[in-house]
């Protein structure tokens, strides 16, 4: 039976997979109007003086909304906000499972941009964070860049965001492997939508400073024809030395292939024209860019893949549960590039020199300890850089 | 140590009373890839072709979101969409301890209903049915309208028909005790606010012939002046005999008096004014339009309050866990008045003619039979009158 047929059914089966329960019970009367009328009141009169108190008397401070209009579900594209909600309640329960954090599906019904920003801010009183999913591009640079403006608790779309932490986090590790550094080493990134940005910009802050970035047309360079904004903007900063021509071209030489494109966009001889010890992280979803053999065969060093069958899986739940837990914990006004290289830092931290080898750069992704750690740098941080509120 | 210190010291402790877990645990590879990716495609791809799918693979058939944006909460007013979130809370507890109904707190930071009908349009992919809560009059009545003609899922103002449901339930069985009929029954209602209109309403839907609504300025009648439109219509159908005055030159020869007003505006002389067996439902929390004891001093044959320290407490948690419970099982489009009425004979009946006397009129508050009761009647009518989707 395939995940697919199991998948199918156990959500029928289970209805969905959340439940909204309480931390207590209601057995008796007393237990009625403390949790409810008459002794409810007070706790409410509290956050009417101060409102400031809501974080200590509700939900608020450990509860992320989960914002989707299903523009940019997974693989399957725009397929609307009621089929976007499996996927929003899967990530709900990775953030309980993983981070302890409270998560709840906002599913919106609009590809209107000012309507969810609307949205977003009218229902924001009962959450402490907002984690923005499977929005469609460039929309999402536009709400995530309004939201962040306009709301004084985190903003977080992880799809681009998650995505970045987790590959630099897996970087990091590999060119432990192969011993060579990040200032140094060409970096080629297939695929410029919201997360191929998103991972460019995080490895430039990190200390990247030789990358191109590709998308089906081939180099992006500064100039080039028919970028959008997000493309203009990212191509300022890459391609100091203007190449331009196919992947294939430009790959030549490169150290770092990073693929958040489409299946077999990537061959062995292409891996062949790289430099001495490849790193290939072909992360397309299910069938990567480059299958692990064929890289291998072509002299890759490292590889990892979006896929739990494969060793080295570069996967976003060893980001967002911590992330917002530690965001969450100090009460942060927002999660910034140094919590985000934080986090980063810390799950390629988890794992030992002595553990280190091709086949393990980063944690697995069921490994319970790594959204602890990436919370704990995330605090440290938060606070270092002053926008923890406690 | 009063039920406000302790309610105030549970709120800090436990963070906020709700939780959002999981049904099933991710411990394996295989449970993250049939509850996420990508297994999760499946039924993603099964709600994109069909979106009643979304019933069947996901948590919206047994999830309501109480919707609030703060504007009246308890008899605290208009204090915001913070301040209101314990209430909100604790309603969410109730749906899930008494009717197994998830329900999830969305508290809007607006007093502009057109935004409130907006928000709720565009989260309601997510959600079987909504609860709108402390949201102050007339509004309440528009955004209420609005959102039923607009949502193909339940839409109930508590605050309105729940209490609505229990008076009328608690009424039937104080009228068998005094053996009197509804049709015959002069009824003085105080109070003409958004409670108090949707009690005349049900009990007029119930059958009843002589109702005279009060409000601070006395009785209303067609014509009066000063009503607003909600009390306009209302005053089409009640008070035929167009009686004017005070409270107490109204209540004169009234049967049943039922308060949803303010502390201490019904004194024993009144009571003695009312016929013999006189009914008398005093709801003003936490101090009720007469104490029962002066009440029975003045006559009163059957007494009942808020309160869950007197006999006879009138509770909307009698009825909100079940009367949602039932209509999200049969997926009904709607709670409509039959779905109502039949809600309160529900109640009503728990109680056997045995059982029943002046001190047990209405179920326990903390009563787990009601809300499975309750959703069952629900249910059945739900079908019989063709609101049923399954």
């Amino acid at each position: 039976m395939s995940y697919g047929d199991k998948a199918l059914k156990m959500h029928k089966e289970k209805k969905g997979k959340l439940e909204v329960v309480g931390k207590i019970k209601i057995e008796t009367r007393e237990d009625l109007s403390v949790a409810y009328t008459p002794g409810v009141a007070e706790p409410c009169v509290e956050i009417a003086k101060d409102k400031d108190k809501v974080y200590d008397y509700t939900i608020k401070g450990n509860t992320v909304a989960i914002v989707s209009n299903g523009t940019a579900v997974l693989g399957l594209g725009n397929i609307g906000a009621e089929a976007g909600i499996p996927v929003m309640e899967g990530k709900a329960l990775l953030f309980k499972e993983f981070g302890g954090v409270d998560a709840f599906p906002i599913c919106l019904d609009t590809e209107d941009p000012e309507e969810i920003i609307k949205t977003v801010k009218l229902m924001a009183p009962v959450f402490g964070g907002i984690n923005l999913e499977d929005i469609k591009a460039p929309e999402c640079f536009y709400i995530e860049k309004r939201l962040k403006e306009e709301l004084n608790i985190p903003v977080f779309h992880d799809d681009q965001h998650g995505t970045a932490v987790v590959v630099l986090a897996g970087l990091y590790n590999a060119l432990k492997v192969v011993n060579k550094s990040l200032e140094k080493v060409k970096i080629i990134i297939n695929g410029a939508g919201s997360a191929g940005i998103a991972v460019c910009k995080l490895l430039l802050n990190a200390g990247a400073k030789n990358i191109i970035m590709c998308d089906r047309q081939g180099a992006i360079y500064k100039g080039a024809e028919a970028l959008n904004p997000a493309q203009q903007e990212i191509a300022v900063d890459t391609n100091s030395s203007m190449e331009s021509g196919s992947l294939s071209q430009v790959i030549k030489g490169a150290d770092v292939f990073i693929g958040v494109s489409a299946p077999g966009v990537l061959t062995s001889e292409d891996v062949k024209n790289m430099n001495k010890d490849a790193i290939i992280f072909a992360m397309a979803n299910p069938t990567p860019e480059i299958m692990p053999e064929e890289a291998k065969r072509g002299g890759a060093r490292v590889i990892a893949t979006g896929r739990s069958d494969f060793a080295n899986q570069i996967n976003n739940v060893l980001v967002f549960p911590g992330i917002f837990k530690g965001a969450l914990a100090v009460r942060s006004k927002e999660i910034n590039e140094e919590m985000k290289l934080a986090a980063a830092r810390a799950i390629a931290n988890l794992i030992t020199r002595e553990e280190l080898n091709e086949e393990y750069i980063i944690p697995n992704a069921l490994d319970k300890r790594v959204a602890d750690e990436v919370a704990k740098e995330v605090m440290r941080i938060a606070r270092e850089i002053g926008v923890a509120r406690i």
